[in-house]
């Protein structure tokens, strides 16, 4: 009951913002996704390519990777084009290697042959939470695109592994939270971001202190949290997949 | 009747693709419009700051500035992204410059104060004309960002002028047709973009010969076409906008 | 009488410039012209080179481009150097895409075989219309470029197709006038460039409203002008180039 | 016993390398310390520089700040220079963000007054566990400037909050093992760096799971051994800086 | 005799090439020189500004800076456009800090007031000594431009110390020869670039062995041969200039 | 007696300072050696990589180059990073090319067969004289790293020519001397590097005027001062290298 009234969105302190994931949002891409955690709305486009990077040519297996962008004006005040600025800030490489390590996790790279898939995570709209959105929907993408390789007989097994989603978690106003939104994100002790496979394992734990240290209490109430949000998440990417659990 | 066959959408001659502005699509910017021209769908969002380019201090006026980008899969191949490679290209420069020239035609820069709005146009899916659907979706967009500095009691007069569209018209197997869609686009012989005020002047005229060079009585003809479209966009703007003829 | 009194220079409307085409300007490049018109003057060198981009190689077929530059003292007052700003500006990259188009025009690239011919427009002096006098000189170069490969053996038939050239037409203080020079640049109401073919085609209208809209009538009275001049152009291109009309 | 033998090097899971920290190791910073864990040695130069960054002016308060290098025969194999390639990779901004948020947690950033403290971490040797050997040894250095502000009597209070230091652990081979060299590094399961303050508290957690998820219990048994070696490394610091206990 | 039969352009070891200064070579620049060594053409325009850099305001004096580029035809070979590549090259760099330095050493930077001198040296037909022929020619545009604030009354004393010319010097084929030209340049086994003050003081000496190591006599033979170049760039800047001796 | 006083450090004008050479400072680096020429210390890391530019791929030689840096807090202030300012600054890219050039004078490229030796010099300490002591060091590491293809099988022959090394000189207060420390270096009227052979070849001679022109005579003098340094350092080369004289 206190708890609730701490969080500005008056949400339960274990309590996830709507979720949506829209599959073949636009119709290039061989998996897109329109993925929205609240307010957060995250476009994921995984494109297929023949061929691997130079390092990983003629070893028989294939790449997933990401690449992560913010429109300008996703944000309250507009932000720089990183193309005007001539590079990619240290924030968007850091998001788009942990997104391409994350979603390498779904996949067996043998079994994809020497294609590569790149999921583009563009934000739309950002209330915060934006890398952890992507990494779910991203998922959902990178699963058509596999999908799209199966039914046009480029490749034969099947590469996907097991799903992956993501989620934050922190420490606000002292209590463990899940899902922070952007006012919450800049106000937290601490945020965290937990990356999670449908098996229960960890892929990703990122946990930072922000205004005060946490303890291994702390983190352990953030962990809880994160399985909890990440069985939602699961069921949700399912559901828009039309697996069956 | 022939004429229309020789298109591949089996469109008229004269006739537009189906054409959408929302407005408010998203929601942080003073100006937000999604526009459609058929497939093509590009996000103009118009920001305010305070303030001018050092350039423009302390003349009393303000600034109307475009930026174009293109999601890397808006189109049927991924297209490297531009914050990756370290610069924009030649003809995003082009294009950003068009829609900024553009745009600032429907403003009275001298009522608009010290503040700089930017026009942020970005590619979600493109089927050809996207710098044409900038134009007419940015105008929009600059609009609301206007109204925004009105409301907010920022601004004493009104820096509209009028409202200011953009088609694309082009010689296609032999026959001027307007609003090209990507594979007329790519496979016309000229290919011309004009934009224009409600008042009946021309703002900008480029024409571009691709395969064939063209005449003057064709060029006449694709500036018909022009015009004729011209009407139903500023209708779809007023309406938009909720404006009175 | 009137409109001549109108145009800072005192020409009259459809009068060009002292516009010369010097030959053989430098000694390495294939094909090196000087191309004044009054006091613009910009070099033009055309290099030839074994081989294509990478996206022609394997189609039996030669390329033509073009860059652009600008001398940083070329104006009045001094330009940084692109060099040592670390990028070609919007307008560089627009001007030399234009030139690059124009003079593929006049080119059959199927006939050139794999070669790439550069054309450099370098600006010595700028007083308005650095463009269209690179055009017009470059096509001049272009055709030395070609010739020296048919003397060399390189090749067997004859790439060029026939001569382009191109010139500034504008409205100044009401009046339609013809080859701007940098007071009625920038002082004009629209400034428009039109690059034309011998055979009376046209390859690129860009009319840009820069005060003031334009009118259909005002466009045809303009392209009137820039008819009549590109005749007088081609007369100085033979000349240059010892062709028989 | 087996588990021993199970680490390249002969080490017990829960045994850090040989750890130095030498001060003064250069003349002209504020603070000059090389750390070395093992065969990995850094320098790290903190230098104090009057003033903040521009989001920060005004506000009376300070900053700590982090670079992060390799020079380019740190490793095995020589990689490029950073300098000549043109930009700092995507590793090198992610860590030197994780070193400058570390650090900052502590100082007092109020108490420190409008200076800047800017911590270089230069690599000159690599094998595994840089950036945790940097945030150590930085640490050190950064409360080196800290004083020298203080004998300069720049400053009145003491900035100092408390002691941050770092080390890496992970599952290497089935076991849990703590600060990790080249070979475990490149073949650990999972990598995780901790940051830890001498009172008990967590500032950054950054699992990493390589070749397979971990669990919630490895994740336990790593923190455990991450908590154990804090300890160690904390009396390292200490001693350096002539603290007692 | 034999020596003479040593030069592929026939010329004694102590003979330069054909110098010409052109005065007022464009119509823009405060100061504007075309020199010519032989076939090395460069085009020295220097320009003035108000405002020193910020290193230096406040402190009461001038300053004097060059750039040098070249036009990528003005060589054998198309060189790439550096602009293109987005960076100077480090030759470039080299030699306009060559350029700059030599310059400033004709300048009394305290008399010239808090106005910048930048001297653009643009090569337009290359044959080796495009950096003594920029010095050279240089130093004449930059007099122009003191000459210019002076009779603008900007500044009032002079800030003009005395002529500085340069030349190269080398070993080539056993003999020390004076001017290489670009067949001589590329075969030399020294080359020397000397920087002289018709005061007969040393600017710079830049000597390199390129094929084998020189002895101090072969130094010594090489500068008696500068000095007596020198003698005659001091008498062509002076006649250029209009100076009596 | 007077002239000693002359100098900040007490030296003689004759007198170089202490010098030092460290064999295997680092581990990975087929020839790594620390330098010192008094508070200036410099790590010269030689590495070995197979194959050689693309220019000079099929000439069945080798090529040896050489990168310099500074560490940002080298200097009494702190430098900004190159690699985070994303380019090398000219007077790096000048010393890198010099050094370069002096160590290839050590090697018969011929004989090196098709690998590239690169010496980076990276300077963790400065107090002038950094471009010397890179050389003079370099070529210390360079002849390691050629052992080492020596001692692996992987050429055949010697491609050691001869000892490489490197003294500044110049005019202070009046005095030549020799091996300025930075308190000299930013001092002197003038500046000369001299890179020689052990066979009294000079290899380089870059003497720069900073406030004064020089004569003939003193360029003597500090020839004269640079040999005798010279004899020095090669014997320190030779006894840290264990050759006999």
């Amino acid at each position: 009951m206190h708890s609730a009234s701490r969080r500005p969105s008056g949400r339960q302190p274990d309590q996830t913002r709507h979720i949506t994931l829209t599959r073949d949002y636009t119709r290039h891409a061989e998996g897109s996704v329109l993925v929205t955690f609240g307010d957060t709305k995250v476009l994921c486009n995984a494109s297929v390519e023949a061929g691997v990077p130079r390092w990983l040519r003629g070893k028989g297996q294939g790449w997933v990777t990401a690449e992560y962008g913010m429109l300008p004006r996703a944000t309250h005040t507009r932000g720089g084009r990183e193309a005007a600025r001539g590079k990619q800030g240290g924030r968007t490489l850091e998001i788009q290697r942990l997104i391409g390590r994350s979603l390498r996790a779904a996949v067996n790279l043998k079994k994809l042959g020497e294609y590569t898939i790149t999921v583009d995570c563009d934000v739309i709209q950002a209330d915060g939470g934006t890398r952890t959105a992507s990494i779910t929907g991203g998922c959902v993408a990178l699963i058509d695109a596999i999908r799209h390789l199966q039914r046009q007989k480029l490749i034969k097994g099947d590469p996907f592994k097991e799903l992956v989603s993501s989620v934050s978690v922190g420490m606000f106003r002292g209590t463990p939270v899940v899902d922070l939104d952007y006012p919450e994100d800049s106000g937290a002790e601490t945020d965290m971001n937990v990356v999670m496979t449908e098996g229960g394992g960890l892929i990703e734990v990122q946990g930072t202190a922000e205004t005060a240290a946490f303890s291994r209490a702390e983190l352990d109430a953030m962990l809880d949290l994160a399985e909890k949000a990440g069985a939602e998440l699961f069921a949700h990417q399912r559901e828009a997949l039309g697996l069956r659990e």
